[in-house]
């Protein structure tokens, strides 16, 4: 019991956060206790008001703020809304926004497809995007969920249930990244690339 | 305009902290967000509580509750207080126990001199640690700054102001730490420990 148990409470409260480990947590706690007052205060204070100010779009399920629904990209009219990008995570969204490429809206499904924990389509709001596609006047739908076992499992399904509405389905293209290197790109990437090459 | 204003907030605090880039601390509230409320309650409180609820020791200056002064080690009689220990930081403390092997008490610094930003030793504890030493039956210093030019400039201030006293001074040990490699090792390390070889 050398630590006090105010800075153990702290550390144990960071350790828990994910890429937080137990030595990251203590230098944290260590560091704020030597800052100002103000800085540990502001953490604390944004930690509080996340929970309080943060909701999800009634239509899109993007996060949003309370006094705002449906969010920001719902309500632009400037955005074509015969466009919808299919994303796992609110988090998503950022990513591709800053493209700068896409001016279309979003779907988020809140998560994807885990047979092995018992987390099936129903789980996620695969309900919600279907009645959104039956409601509106969709002509595309874009996959976008990670290029991964669980995100492939996911968009398949979502195919499926999609493909009898008659709406045009994308997903985001599968090759070698930007600055990839060849000699070092994995199997199933450079298969990929290969599988789908483009004209030149 | 993306992401909304509670979220900005939360990952601007994130990034504020030492090695959490925009990218960690973007995943950081993306991750609170999906979480049960309490978990950032409960670090919103202990980020509260570390400075309601922390002051330094009256003795060692290491960090300590407000109802528990002098700090645990302090009033613990089954240490030997004819040692103390120097150290920079409270979280120096910490390994410093780990080992097991230090039976002994206490002095944190808070700091090291760093001429070129103006800090001297007038600005680090070393009056309190000097009436510490002339008060009591102090028999050894050891001074366990860190390894490198401040610490080390720290070290020789203190050497040279304690020499008076009379009292035995000694500092932690230099040489190749546990596990290295010859062929890896830094010029300075394999230096100090070819000066200092042991006895075997």
């Amino acid at each position: 019991m050398v630590s006090c148990e105010p800075i153990a409470r702290l550390v144990e409260a960071f350790n828990k956060l994910p890429g937080i480990g137990p030595k990251s947590a203590q230098r944290l706690a260590y560091y704020l206790l030597r800052r100002p007052d103000e800085e540990a205060k502001a953490l604390a204070d944004a930690l509080i008001s996340l929970k309080e100010k943060i909701s999800l779009c009634s239509v899109c399920f993007n996060i949003t703020t309370i006094d705002c629904d449906p969010c920001h990209i719902c309500q632009d009219k400037e955005r074509d809304h015969s466009r919808i990008c299919v994303v796992e995570r609110p988090s998503d969204i950022l990513p591709l926004e800053r493209t700068g490429k896409y001016k279309g809206v979003y779907h988020v499904l809140h998560g994807v497809v885990k047979p092995a924990q018992g987390i099936g389509p129903e789980d996620l709001k695969t309900k919600e995007l279907l009645s959104r596609l039956k409601n509106n006047s969709v002509t595309e739908v874009i996959l976008a969920t990670n290029p991964n076992l669980e995100g492939e499992t996911t968009a398949m399904y979502l195919r499926r249930i999609i493909l009898p509405l008659g709406i045009h389905i994308t997903r985001l293209a599968r090759g070698l990244p930007f600055g990839a290197d060849l000699e070092y790109a994995d199997d199933m990437t450079l298969g990929q690339a290969l599988e789908s090459r483009q004209e030149f």
